[in-house]
């Protein structure tokens, strides 16, 4: 683990962590995550779109191949984020991919529980198919929720009988609203991000009464059947740990190429963080170099 | 550990628990376990009575106190559960305590979701001071959803200002919906009627999207100050065991005088099933014993 990494995790731990476990109103997380990750690297465009009604951004480094693209979605329980936390992440896949990167800003909860959230996914995507992209050109990516929300729209589209993407790569996804997860309590004095209770906040602002087990909200608790080669990055110590360890046990079952790697002791979505953890950039290079070799 | 009891334990791990974890609609449920706890004792006189609109039933042993009266609240998730699944434990008590006991017949969700089953306790215990009963004489009973519903009740007096009863007995009470109690994953595999998934989908349908820290719906996240004397009986490999520790543990360090009983390998709320389980009747023995010994 480097240096950096040691020195944002505890930074983490006494700042982000508390402030997850704790919020009441999403508007001070917003706020805060909004500015959270850095400025994207200078060497990529962003180009502001509206998605059918689904405000969102196109991202692409010089020489972006045409024909393909991958459909980003982001991180914060489904209640924060957009592009402003999630333009460096993109931007990154953007250039190590040398793809255009379409990163989308879905209704968030409270405002527009689930399933807002997927049905902007699923809108977005859509909009690509419409766009002329060969879904065996598509890609799909997400950190966290949206690591969820990448699952929860295969499922959808498979439910919809749509083409799915050629391949996704998710980084610590959330795909379990159940609570019942072994590493929510396992890993809840370990995890420097989050902890039990924000993951319960934000279950609890998603599904606003709604079923945790419902598929599109809990893809773990989906058929997992007919499901493309999908890349899962998780950190050891995450209370989310389960969720990816369970996921790709599920994925196999069901007769995907579904690979997992555990980062040692890295803190959630760290290559959402690269700007500030070398081993971010690394995972990084290696989701760019799983979807590059799909397509 | 009795035989009956190993055996009560494995016919309950057989039947009721897959019931209870799997259920979609309480129907079935409801009319299953509104037949299983047997006949009441025939030396208990029944009596409907309608509670200020809350349907209920006063229970009397022969030479029953006319000046005091123990108020019962019935467990079945605030899901299932009513008069016709508790009238044996509710005549167990009557007997034993040689108390009226009024047993309520609760709304119950998903129909009714929280708070209705707390302003129905609130009824009835308003009723009960109406009605003359001094507050030093009145005492209150529960087991699981209605052993929380009990100190639920109890927080809720506080908050109106209410003189609060002189002391309570709660049966494996549940008083944690944010799903994170430590046992119940622990437990998960030990635990013969309840699983954490029963308890996720009773929460759920409580809840309807309300937050799960709610000091009314989650009384273990309240303030305890003030609260009487309160005994807890819970079994030892019990999904709920965390919620009986967490709570006694917090009404000791806000000041009340709190017991904590662990039976090894008792089913949960096995003194519901005393008709079946003999340590159940010995447990209703020390309960009626601490009761009693209050007034």
């Amino acid at each position: 683990m480097s240096i950096r990494a040691s020195v944002v995790s505890m930074v983490l731990k006494h700042t982000i962590r508390k402030q997850m476990s704790t919020f009441e109103e999403p508007a001070a997380l917003r706020e805060q995550m909004s500015r959270s990750t850095g400025k994207p690297p200078a060497d990529v465009t962003v180009k502001p779109v509206s998605v059918d009604g689904v405000p969102a951004e196109w991202l692409a480094a010089e020489g972006a191949a045409e024909d393909a693209a991958l459909l980003y979605l982001h991180g914060g329980g489904y209640v924060f984020g957009g592009p402003d936390s999630h333009r460096d992440v993109a931007a990154r896949l953007a250039k190590e991919t040398k793809l255009r990167v379409l990163l989308i800003d879905y209704r968030l909860a409270p405002e527009h529980p689930f399933p807002a959230a997927v049905e902007d996914a699923t809108t977005a995507y859509r909009f690509l198919l419409a766009e002329g992209y060969p879904p065996e050109r598509l890609l799909l990516a997400g950190d966290s929720a949206g690591g969820g929300l990448a699952m929860a729209l295969m499922v959808n589209l498979k439910d919809l009988e749509l083409p799915l993407p050629r391949a996704a790569a998710l980084i610590s996804p959330w795909v379990d609203m159940t609570l019942l997860a072994e590493s929510l309590l396992g890993n809840a004095d370990k995890d420097v991000m989050l902890s039990p209770e924000a993951i319960n906040r934000f279950a609890t602002h998603y599904l606003k009464g709604q079923d945790p087990r419902s598929p599109l909200a809990s893809p773990l608790h989906a058929d997992l059947a007919g499901m493309p080669p999908v890349y899962v990055v998780v950190g050891s110590t995450e209370v989310l740990l389960s969720d990816s360890e369970s996921l790709v046990a599920k994925l196999t079952e069901a007769g995907s190429d579904a690979e997992l790697v555990v980062w040692p002791k890295m803190p959630h979505a760290f290559p959402v963080l690269s700007s500030l953890i070398p081993e971010g950039r690394q995972a990084i290079g290696n989701i760019g170099a799983f979807l590059a070799a799909r397509l």
